[in-house]
């Protein structure tokens, strides 16, 4: 127990490194998909997922003239007389009715364009009386007619394996006839809270302890970064139960997330622990909030799984978890394109900030445009106290604002480098 | 049968609307979530959530006063004097121990302090032997320590009914010790395919025939808008069994999404069926692509439904879905921001377009800082063909430009509207 004191209460052992060296390091090391990442996926359940296979089209679209209005079937070369009817072509089906000089066929948008016809025109510009059309103007040929490969040739590209699929994507792939396709499988993150602090809501914190917040909000997060979430709930108290714990998380699942006790008790464990069966990249980076954000490996049944060992202060948490985590998990789902935008942003006040850190400030970034300039400015303000207690500083904030080391105080006016957390990386 | 040709042939009895009435109508006819439409959702589960209650803190947070660092609790007035050490304390329990005078007491991150003392060391400037503590300087009273209530306030509001959730926000539900809270229902909207000439992926296309496409493009769409969307299928060839499905997915869901023959053919039939039972908004709006989009509420127990007859051209589908369907179906949800953001952009080269419509062209919008202008300048490219039927004209479009009616003609360099649809409302 002596022992275990003297070691809690010494400074971090691990040399401090900067962001983009910690940024390096989890990329060389977290896995991007292998062949056993994959999966077979149905259409209906395809948001969101990236494509494991490339797709071709396997027939020209349309596979056959066709006509993209609802009108009569003709022929040009009658110009703007009469002609006479001969049915009808609605779509589905072939009607087998074939266009001569002086005839024409009633048409149906998405109808095979009938033999013999060599262009539509609009109902709006027809007459009909008994079974003969009379004709505003004289078609010219192709007009109204979509002829057959116009949008997809067979053995044409359409989407390579890397694809983020949404709603265009899924609707090709149904067009090219396939209602499954190869897909990455969602990496599965198990997510745990540490600290003998942490109870659960709904239960009863006695004095000194407080509810859980930050499982719940890395759930939200890693299913925002196209993952699924696991919770394995709050960390047990013993070592050999711990043990188990991080033995069965990646036995299980791609990856592990722990949160709290990150230089003293229980995630001293964790490290530890981790030590014995896997290896430490890092310890500190020089980051506010954020510092003792720690990243290890262990490989298990032949595969690399990261562990993200996260700060317990509910913002320390959200903020490593955006800038390292995140872009983690998306390598990991297949993803190529892993980091958020970054835009010049100008201060609307001064904000003060160390000067020795990597300081990522929650502001709320607004889009303002500029009628002098023709263009568009970003102006940003922060979201109160910037306590990395205080998570009610992430409300509404769109935007981490990244103050480098260096002037304690940052002016209204200046210009700093902001990360736009609430775009997509489309 | 005759009497059904010459109806399906004659063009349309809708008014032509602008596409803002059209909104106009939506907005005003689209219910916002009632009672009925509430339920109580676990904090796992709450991501992408409309929180349906006003949430406060129970009791303040910090709940006691405690330690932002590792280190050591003491009396600032021993100034840089030893001190005797008491003990730990350690977070989650309280360890009784009292600093006095000359006293410290080892403390974790997030434990409570001690009485008696009034301020914390970091133990990176703290040397330790026997029982002895050494400083190398005179801590100030309130170093390091978190006060109780610092970051909440027992009875201070946190989150109102309305908030989208995310992970700070499902945070601070759990800190408040809320395992589940009141949210609004997320839609349940069913979508089916109509047309004779569509065929299930998968299945075998005969000669007039196409894959589906639309369907599994609006599910996605729909999963999108933070809804539930329901695959009803293609929908059946009779009329009796589309009024029983129609009936049946009213009963059943929130709203319907139907897809192709907006003109002619099926969607007559589904238009005739919904004029017995409910009231058609609209049956045409002056846009392109989705000229036919049809609009219709039922009044089914005590609930208005919406009906969306979407145009059955792929591209004519999702832009309808994105101007119009997306919005109610956000309103539907709880949200109070329902539309995209729009930028002005410059056109990158010439587009063409048609002089009487308002058009929405599918284009990629990228953001260039100008160090001239000192801000941002949005540039836009079409991508490419702009048919209805060529979903290729969707893949990796981020805007809808909209091109108002009038010339013929929009030159580069010139400055026009764009919705920028892969941006999040925050």
């Amino acid at each position: 127990m002596s022992n275990t004191e003297e070691r809690i209460m010494r400074p971090s052992a691990f040399p401090m490194i900067e962001p983009e060296e910690a940024t390096r390091l989890i990329f060389e090391n977290v896995p991007a998909p292998s062949a056993d990442d994959l999966e077979m996926v149905p259409l209906l359940e395809g948001d969101g997922r990236v494509l494991a296979e490339d797709i071709s089209a396997t027939q020209d679209m349309p596979p056959f003239n066709t006509t993209a209005v609802d009108g009569y079937a003709l022929l040009s070369a009658d110009a703007d007389q009469p002609r006479r009817i001969l049915g009808d072509q609605t779509a589905g089906r072939l009607s087998g009715l074939i266009v001569t000089p002086g005839t024409a066929v009633r048409i149906m948008t998405g109808a095979p364009l009938p033999d013999g016809a060599d262009s539509v025109i609009m109902v709006e510009f027809t007459g009909e009386q008994g079974d003969t059309l009379t004709v505003q103007f004289a078609p010219k040929v192709g007009d109204n007619v979509r002829p057959q490969g116009q949008d997809l040739k067979a053995g044409q590209p359409v989407l390579p394996a890397g694809t983020l699929l949404g709603p265009a994507e899924l609707g090709l792939i149904g067009t090219v006839n396939r209602p499954t396709f190869k897909a990455v499988r969602r990496p599965r993150i198990a997510i745990v809270s540490t600290g003998d602090e942490i109870v659960e809501p709904g239960g009863e914190a006695k004095p000194g302890q407080i509810y859980d917040s930050n499982r719940f909000s890395l759930v939200s997060a890693v299913r925002r970064a196209y993952a699924e979430p696991v919770s394995l709930g709050i960390a047990p108290d013993t070592k050999e139960e711990l043990r188990e714990l991080i033995r069965t998380a990646l036995a299980n699942y791609d990856g592990l997330i722990t949160s709290g006790g990150v230089s003293v008790g229980k995630l001293d464990l964790v490290k530890e622990l981790l030590e014995e069966i896997g290896a430490i990249h890092f310890g500190r980076v020089n980051l506010k909030p954020g510092k003792p954000l720690t990243f290890v490996t262990v490989e298990q049944d032949g595969k690399r799984k990261p562990v993200f060992g996260l700060p317990g202060f509910p913002v320390s948490s959200l903020v490593s978890f955006e800038l390292f985590v995140r872009p983690a998990i998306l390598k990991m789902g297949g993803r190529t394109k892993l980091q958020r935008q970054v835009v010049q942003v100008q201060l609307e006040h001064d904000i003060s900030h160390s000067p020795d850190r990597n300081e990522f400030t929650r502001a709320i970034v607004t889009e303002q445009f500029d009628p002098a300039g023709g263009g568009y400015r970003y102006t940003a303000r922060t979201t109160g106290a910037q306590n990395s207690s205080r998570l009610l500083s992430m409300l509404g904030a769109n935007a981490l604002l990244r103050l480098d080391p260096g002037p304690s105080l940052f002016k209204a006016g200046e210009t700093v480098p902001a990360l736009l957390v609430d775009r997509p990386e489309v």
